[in-house]
C-alpha cells in the first residue's frame, strides 16, 4: 500500500504558483485573492489564516473581508463589488452564511472568471458541460492527485461517496469528463459497501470519521479521502478508517497530509490563472 | 411487461398547459416561445414544425426566428435580443450550429429565466446545485415518466447510458437529486452489459439503434429509451431493442410514443411557467 503524499504535491504546485506570481508582479500585476468571511466561526477563522499563510508564501496577496453578522444582501453586495474591482483576481466566500441562503445562491454573485473555488452555479454548469472554468478546489485536488499518481481514468470504475455541490458532484463530473464510469453514492444508497467494493477509484466526501472501512475497499483500489473531521485533541481525521485502507487499498491519501494541502495550493493556482486573464 | 404510454402522459400535460395558457391570456399575457433556427437542416425543420403544432394546440404562441448561414455572433446576438424582449417568455435554440461553437456556449446568452430547455451552463449548474431552474426538457421527460409510473427513486440503482450535456448528465443529476444511486456509463465503459444489468432504472441516450438488448436489462427493470434514430423508411427507432426490452423489462417506453411527446409537452409547460414569472 502506498501513501499518497499530498504535502509533496502541494509543494510542487506552490513553487509553480510562486514562479507565476513573480512573473505577474514583474509585469505589474499583483495577483490578489479576496476572502469574504461572513462569520465569526473559529474553525473558519483558522482555515482563513491557513490560506493567508499559503498565499503569502506563494507571493499572492490575500485580502480578507470580514462581515460582522451580515444579511444575505451584505454578502452578495460585497461579492458584486469585488467582482467589479479590477485589482481583485480571485474571490472566495467562507461559510457559515446567514440563515436561509446557500453558498450556491450567494456565489452566483461572483464573476465566473474570478470564481476560483468554482462555487457559483455557472462555474458548476460549465464544468458539467466540459467548458473551461474553475472547478471547486477540493474536487480539483482529487483529480490532481489521481493525475500525479498516473492512475488510468478512462474506463476505470470510480465511486464517489457523497453528493455535495462543493465536492461530490463536481468530483463525479470531473471523473466523467475524463472517461471514468462514475457512480455517485450517498446516505440513501442501499448497499454502500457492495457499491464501493467495486471501485477501482474510491472518492469519499461525507464528513463522518472512519465511515469507510476495509469492507468498502476493493483490494488494490486507489482511495481518495476528502474528509476532514476535527478530533477532540485538535487534530484531523478522514472519512476512511486508516487501518482499513492500509489493509486493502493499493494507494490512499492520509488525513491530514492528503487532499487538504493540495486544495489550498490549487486555490492559489486558480488565482494566478485568473490574474493572467 | 408494461408499455409506458408517453402520448397519454403528454396529453395530460398538454391540457394542463392549455389551461395555464388560457389563464395567462385572460390576464393579458400571451405566453410566447421563441425558436431560433440557425440551420436549413431538414430534420431540424421537421422538429420545429412539430413544436409549432403542439404550441398552437396548447395556446402558446411560437415565434420561429430563422437565420440563414449565421456566424456564432449572429446567433448569440439574437439570443440576447430575445432575452431582453419582454414579449418573449421562453427561448430555445436549434442545432446544428455554426462550426466551432457548442450549444452550451451559445445558450449562455439566453437569460436563465427564459432558458426553457435548460441549455445554458447556468441552468445546468443550478440543476446540479439543486436550485430552482428549467431542466433540459428531454431529461425532465425521463423524470416525468418515472414519477407518473410511481417508481420509487430513493435508494434505487439507476444507470444512465450516455453523458451528453443535453440528456445524460442532466438526467443523472435529476435522479441524484431524487436520491437514486446513479451510475453514468458511456462509450468508454468497459463492461457495459454488466453495469446496465444491475439497474433498477435504466435510462438510455446514446443515439444508436438497438444498442441495448436483453443482456443489458435486469429482469423487471424500468427502461427509459431516449433514443430517436431515424429509419430509412421515415420512421423512428430507439436505442433499445424492443424485443429485448419486452423479454426482460418490467416497464419500458416505446419509440415513438415514449419520451418524445412528453419532451415537447414539457417545453411548453416550461414556457407557461416562465410566462407566469
Amino acid at each position: 500500500m502506498k501513501l499518497i503524499d499530498g504535502r509533496a504535491a502541494a509543494a510542487d504546485i506552490m513553487s509553480e504558483v510562486s514562479a507565476a506570481a513573480a512573473e505577474l508582479r514583474a509585469a505589474g500585476t499583483d495577483p490578489t485573492l479576496a476572502i469574504v468571511v461572513p462569520t465569526r466561526d473559529e474553525a473558519t477563522a483558522w482555515y482563513v489564516r491557513s490560506i493567508e499563510r499559503a498565499a503569502a508564501k506563494a507571493g499572492v496577496t490575500s485580502r480578507v473581508e470580514h462581515l460582522a453578522d451580515p444579511g444575505a444582501e451584505d454578502v452578495t453586495g460585497l461579492l458584486r463589488k469585488l467582482s467589479a474591482d479590477p485589482s481583485v483576481h480571485g474571490i472566495i466566500c467562507q461559510t457559515p452564511l446567514p440563515d436561509g441562503v446557500s453558498l450556491e445562491e450567494v456565489a452566483a454573485h461572483i464573476d465566473t472568471r474570478k470564481d476560483v473555488d468554482g462555487a457559483g452555479p455557472t462555474s458548476l454548469g460549465r464544468l458539467a458541460a466540459g467548458l473551461p472554468t474553475f472547478a471547486p478546489a477540493t474536487a480539483a485536488a482529487v483529480l490532481e492527485l489521481l493525475h500525479r499518481e498516473q492512475v488510468e481514468l478512462a474506463g476505470a470504475r470510480a465511486v464517489v461517496v457523497g453528493r455535495s455541490t462543493v465536492v461530490g458532484k463536481p468530483a463525479a463530473l470531473l471523473l466523467l469528463n475524463e472517461h471514468a464510469t462514475v457512480t455517485v453514492c450517498h446516505s440513501r444508497t442501499s448497499e454502500l459497501a457492495e457499491e464501493c467494493a467495486e471501485a477501482d477509484i474510491l472518492v469519499v466526501a461525507v464528513g463522518r470519521p472512519g465511515f469507510i472501512g476495509a469492507e468498502h475497499i476493493k483490494p488494490g483500489a486507489i482511495v481518495i479521502d476528502v474528509g476532514t473531521n476535527p478530533t477532540d485533541d485538535g487534530g484531523l481525521v478522514g472519512d476512511v478508517d486508516p487501518a482499513g485502507a492500509r489493509s486493502r487499498a493499493g494507494a490512499y491519501t492520509p488525513v491530514p497530509g492528503g487532499v487538504g494541502p493540495v486544495t489550498t495550493a490549487l486555490l492559489l493556482r486558480h488565482t494566478v490563472t485568473a490574474a493572467r486573464g
